[in-house]
């Protein structure tokens, strides 16, 4: 225990439009100098809503870095200062026109080698309709499948995205714990 | 369908020892000019090891990205042109001195909106003693708990690191059905 790694440096190399990118000098538990690069990230919230016939809702759209559309759960970047439970509600508005209840469904850090974003997630249930509104530049196709066949995405790889496997494999296990009881 | 993003011209803007960044010149599917930021990363791989007595290998290391430490299952990056499941039998035998039967387990997209990591997961199983030797400036305890306290500390969110959630609620899934049939 106590392996803390403390700044001796912060050094912001690149800042971008949505992430920045930090290399700060810092000394090791063993009193070494040392390097440590890392994407600087406020912070994202993805939603898993589901509707009463046990349906969920996907969005399909292409993802520069991989090269490939991705199937994942309706999700965005944290404005600045904003609570990540307004930005799920936005971004699932924005994204597939629902409103819902919206809770709390986890905290995911994505990748933490290199990344300091706190991915929250939540769950939006009792949905209604209400008028999607995508940003400039921005393309979606919204998917609604039964949730056991988003499930079988997840498990046999068709479904890759960090945070959707979470959110899918989350719920199944909660859902199983629920019929035992 | 079909909101490709075009690439016109391949910008790196740094070149680190764990990463590259990019911020690329592309074309929207409304033919539009804009630029992708993101980072490009050869690839991890990360290994759910469990025992005969149903007991869990996690390490617990200082996240500097975080300022703070982790439990996760052991992983690593790919060297150049090395097969992810020679990633995944190195670190396992690395970071806990442990050697096994490794089978695919499956393939995560952390946070596919800025990196193009490909995360493989795998499971290891006939474990058997070997010896840790970590790298230079590596600092990290092995934690070997019941596979259940694992995944509680997913569910009740104090295991946060997206592959060790994955892992472990997939592996939760699966069992949880082989135990139905």
């Amino acid at each position: 225990m106590g392996y803390e790694e403390k700044e001796v440096k912060a050094n912001v190399v690149y800042k971008g439009k949505i992430l920045t990118l930090r290399v700060d000098d810092i000394l090791t538990p063993d009193g070494k100098n040392a390097k440590r690069e890392y994407v600087e990230h406020r912070g994202g919230a993805g939603i898993l809503a589901i509707d009463k016939e046990g349906y969920v809702y996907l969005v399909k759209q292409y993802r520069y870095a991989y090269r490939e559309e991705l199937l994942e759960i309706p999700a965005g970047k944290l404005e600045e200062g904003e609570p990540a439970i307004t930005t799920a509600m936005r971004e699932l508005e924005e994204e597939t026109g629902l409103k819902g209840k919206i809770e709390e469904f986890g905290l995911l850090y994505p990748t933490p080698g290199y990344t300091n974003e706190p991915l929250y997630i939540f769950i939006a249930t009792d949905l209604e309709a209400s008028e999607q509104h995508l940003d400039e530049g921005e393309f979606l196709d919204v998917v609604r499948l039964p949730f056991i066949e988003a499930y079988d995405m997840v498990i046999s790889g068709k479904i890759k995205d960090g945070k959707t496997c979470f959110a899918i494999l989350k719920y199944y296990a909660l859902s199983l714990e629920n019929k035992k009881q």
